[in-house]
C-alpha cells in the first residue's frame, strides 16, 4: 500500500502528541469547572441500540446515525424479498440494530431512565465522549468530534439556568477570550407563534429564524410563506425577533406583545428570573436575549442556550437547554432536566487561531540521558531510575548512536536537559548536565540534578 | 418503552460517577508512569477504513472486527448479482467502508506510516482509548473496553524492553497488588520449532502451546498431532516448553537444545541480555522466562511479554511483544518496535476484589449549601461563587424542598459539610456550617469556611 493512500476516514483525524496536549489541556478546563459546581462523570457506551437512538431528535438527524452491521451472520433476518425488492431503510434496520451515538444527551435520557432506582435526584453529571455523525465534513464540522456536556436532571429550578451560565463564565474566563452568551425560551418562541396567529407552526418558525443570521430577513420570509405562513403573520413576526434593543426591554416589549400567550408570558417570567439571578454573581461575559435563538432539536421545552466567540468567526462553541420530558421516551415520566455541551474542537481551533494556548510543557520529558554504549548505559540504568521516582519524567536514548543525531532528538522533542556520562563522569561520579537552551553545562550528582530539575 | 427493556448493547456497560471515579484513577497512575519514560500522548479515530484494520492480526480476529454501514445509498456499489447469489462478506465488503478499531496497535502502525515525515524517531507514544470487539461477552470480556498502549518505534534497542518491564513494574507497585511479569521470545519460539524438526510448522506450534496453561499437556499434543505433526517431535518439544528451573537454568538448557539453530540462539541472547540489564535496576516484581507463552498475534518477531495477578485468577492483565515490521504493511520497511498493553476493565475488577482503590473523595462535592427559599438563596449566590472561586467544590441544593430531603441528598452524595444560612444567618453574616459525619456545627463567615474547607 503506497504512503499516499493511507487516511483516516473521512471526516475523521489522528491528534499528534502536540495536539493531545492542548487537548487535554481544554478537558482539564472543562472538567474542573464542572467539578467545581458539584457535577460528577459519567460514561456511556460508544454504540447504543438504534431503538435508543432513532427518533429523538429529528427526521434529519436520524439519517446522520452510523449504523453497525450485525456481527456473524447478519442477514439471517432478512428474507428473499426484501433483497429482491429493496427499501434501504428496511434492510439497514434487518442488518444493523446498532449504532454510534449521535450526541451525549439521548445517551444519557436512557442512562437516567434505565439506572433511575440507583440514581441520586437532582443527578448532577458531566460527560466528555466522542461522538459521530455522518454529516458533510467541512471547516470546523467533522463526523468524529468530542462534546463535553454537564446536565442536572430531576429540578425545574431556574437556578440550574444560572449555574450553566456561570460554568459558561468560567470556563471562558480561564481560556481567557471574549465570548457572548445568548439565551432565549422555548416557550417565548411559543408564544410568538401563539400572538402571531400560527400556534401549529411553531416547529416551522422556530426552524426557520434558526437560519436568521446566516440567511438573512427575506430569505427567512420566502421559507415562511413556503411553509404556509401568512404575511400577516410574518410582517409581525420580523419586528419582533429582530428586536435590537437590550435584554430588558426586550422582556418588557414581549410582555405587551404575549399578553394573550399563558405559555408566552411564562417564558417571560423564567427569562426574567435568570436575569434576575444574574444580578447576585458577578459574570464578566455578557448575557443577551436574543429572539432569532430557536436551537433545532425537538425535545427543547424552557430555556435555550448559545454561545459564539466574539474575536472568532466560528458557529456556536456551546449550547444546550432545558428538556420538560426528554426521559419519557424511555419511560420515566415529569423529569425535568437542563444541560449544555461544549464543543472542544471549535474551542480548539479558537484557542489555536488566537494563540491561547499555555505553555504545558510539564508533561514533556524534562532530561534525556546521553547513550555513550554499552558500559555507560548500564552506569546511568539506576541514577534514570532514582530521577523517575523523584517524578521527573526522563529518558535514555536507547541506542549509542551519533551524539549530533541524540543531541537532535533531544533538541527536536523540546528536551530542556541533556545529562552527558562518559568515563570520566564515570570516574568521579559526577554528570555533566547541558542546557539546551544556552548550552551551559554543570557538573552535578545525581541527587542535585533531581533538586536542580525538580525547581526548574 | 417499558423501563426493564432499557439496555446497553450486548457487552457494553455504562460507568456511574463512583466507577469513573476508579477508572480515572487507574488511567491516571498509567498516564503518569508512561510519561515519566518519556512517552507522549496520540490518539486515533474509533474508525478506520477496512482496508486498514482487516488481514492485520489474523482470521479469527478479523471475524470480531465491527462493520459499520456506509451512510447514504450503502447498497450503490452492489449489483443484482450480489444480493441474489448471497456471499456474506463479499456484500459487507460492498457495504461496509469503515470499521470499528479493534486494537491500537494498528492504527499506530498506520499512523507512523502516515506521518513518518513528522514524528521524531525513536517515536515514543501512549495511548488511551476503547475498543471494540464482536466478541462472545463473558465474565472479564466485554464488546467495548479500554486499551492503555504504550509503544517505542524505530529502534531495535533491548533496553526498551527493558524499560516495559520498568514501566510494567512501577505500575503495578502503585496499585500494590502481586503480579509476575512473564517474557518470552518468538524467536526462541521459532528455533524450538527448528530444533524438533518443524520449522515450517511454528504457527501451529504457537497456537498450541499458547493454550498449555488452559487445557493441558495432552490436548496440546492432540492438537499438535492434527496439524500433523510428529509424535517424535512433541516428545521433544514439551519437555523442553515445560521446563520449571529458574529463567537462569532454562536460558542455559536452550542454549545446548538450540544449538543449530541461528534464531533460537538470537532469541537466547536477547533474553539474556534483558536479564543482563534486570541487574541494573530495582524491579519488585519477579521477571520470568515462560517458555510457554506465545502471544497469538502475527506480527510479533522477538521479546513478548505477559502480565499476571498473583492474587486473583484472571487472564493476562497487560501483554505486548516486539514487531519487526509491523508498519511495512503500511508502505514503511524496517521500522522495528515494542509495545505492551494495559487492560483497565480487568485491573479494575482485581483493585475491587481486593479492595486497594484509595480513597479519592477529592473531586466531589466538599460543601452542599441548602437552599431555604428565594431571599437565602439569593444571599448564597455570591458566597457559592466567592467558595467556587477558591477551588472548593461546591453546590446549592436547586430548590427548598423540605430540609430533611436537603440532608439527605448531601447524604447519599457524601458532602461532608452543609451550610445553613436563614434569617439569623444573614443578619448576623455568619454561615452556620455542619459536619455531615459527626453533626457537630459551628459558626463562621465565608473566608473563615473557605480556610476551613481548604484544610479539611
Amino acid at each position: 500500500m503506497a504512503n499516499n493512500k493511507l487516511s483516516t476516514p473521512k471526516g475523521t483525524r489522528d491528534f499528534s502528541p502536540e495536539q493531545m496536549i492542548k487537548r487535554n489541556y481544554i478537558f482539564s478546563v472543562i472538567e474542573k469547572v464542572f467539578q467545581h459546581y458539584g457535577f460528577m462523570p459519567v460514561e456511556t457506551p460508544a454504540m447504543e441500540n438504534l431503538s435508543t437512538l432513532m427518533g429523538k431528535c429529528g427526521e434529519e438527524e436520524d439519517k446522520l446515525i452510523f449504523k453497525i452491521l450485525n456481527s456473524g451472520n447478519y442477514l439471517s433476518k432478512t428474507n428473499d424479498k426484501d433483497l429482491q425488492n429493496i427499501s434501504l431503510s428496511k434492510l439497514s434496520s434487518d442488518i444493523c440494530e446498532k449504532g454510534l451515538i449521535y450526541d451525549l444527551t439521548v445517551p444519557f435520557a436512557r442512562y437516567v431512565a434505565q439506572h433511575r432506582n440507583d440514581i441520586i435526584f437532582p443527578f448532577k453529571r458531566y460527560q466528555i465522549q466522542p461522538v459521530w455523525r455522518a454529516d458533510k465534513p467541512q471547516k470546523g464540522r467533522y463526523r468524529e468530534f468530542y462534546q463535553c456536556d454537564v446536565d442536572i436532571i430531576g429540578s425545574n429550578s431556574l437556578l440550574n439556568e444560572l449555574e450553566l451560565i456561570q460554568i459558561i463564565d468560567d470556563i471562558f474566563k480561564d481560556f481567557n477570550f471574549n465570548i457572548v452568551i445568548k439565551i432565549n425560551n422555548r416557550k417565548i418562541l411559543a408564544g410568538v407563534a401563539d400572538a402571531i396567529g400560527e400556534t401549529d407552526k411553531f416547529n416551522d418558525i422556530t426552524v426557520a429564524i434558526d437560519k436568521l443570521e446566516k440567511i438573512g430577513s427575506e430569505n427567512v420570509s420566502n421559507e415562511l410563506i413556503e411553509k404556509g405562513i401568512s404575511q400577516d403573520a410574518i410582517n409581525k413576526l420580523l419586528p419582533i425577533i429582530n428586536l435590537s434593543d437590550s435584554s430588558v426591554e426586550k422582556i418588557n416589549k414581549l410582555k405587551h406583545f404575549l399578553k394573550n400567550s399563558e405559555i408566552g408570558l411564562k417564558g417571560i417570567e423564567e427569562a426574567e428570573t435568570i436575569f434576575d439571578y444574574l444580578k447576585y454573581v458577578n459574570i464578566k461575559y455578557e448575557v443577551e436575549l436574543d429572539l432569532t435563538l430557536a436551537r433545532g432539536l425537538n425535545y427543547y421545552t424552557g430555556t435555550i442556550f448559545e454561545v459564539k466567540s466574539k474575536d472568532v468567526k466560528m458557529g456556536s462553541i456551546c449550547g444546550g437547554g432545558r428538556y420538560d420530558d426528554l426521559t419519557g421516551i424511555f419511560g420515566l415520566k415529569n423529569v425535568s432536566g437542563v444541560g449544555i455541551s461544549f464543543g472542544a474542537d471549535r474551542i480548539y481551533d479558537i484557542l489555536n487561531e488566537l494563540n491561547l494556548f499555555p505553555d504545558t510543557t510539564n508533561i514533556t520529558t524534562q532530561v534525556l540521558f546521553v547513550n555513550f554504549g554499552e558500559q555507560e548505559e548500564r552506569y546511568c540504568l539506576p541514577l534514570l531510575a532514582k530521577v523517575r521516582k523523584a517524578g521527573i519524567n526522563a529518558e535514555i536514548y536507547p541506542s549509542s548512536d551519533k551524539i549530533k543525531k541524540q543531541m537532535s532528538y533531544a533538541d527536536r522533542k523540546n528536551i530542556p536537559y541533556v545529562v552527558l556520562i562518559g568515563k570520566e563522569e564515570i570516574d568521579s561520579n559526577l554528570l555533566t548536565v547541558r542546557n539546551m537552551d544556552n548550552g551551559k553545562q554543570q557538573k552535578l550528582n545525581v541527587d542535585e540534578l533531581i533538586n536542580y530539575l525538580a525547581k526548574s
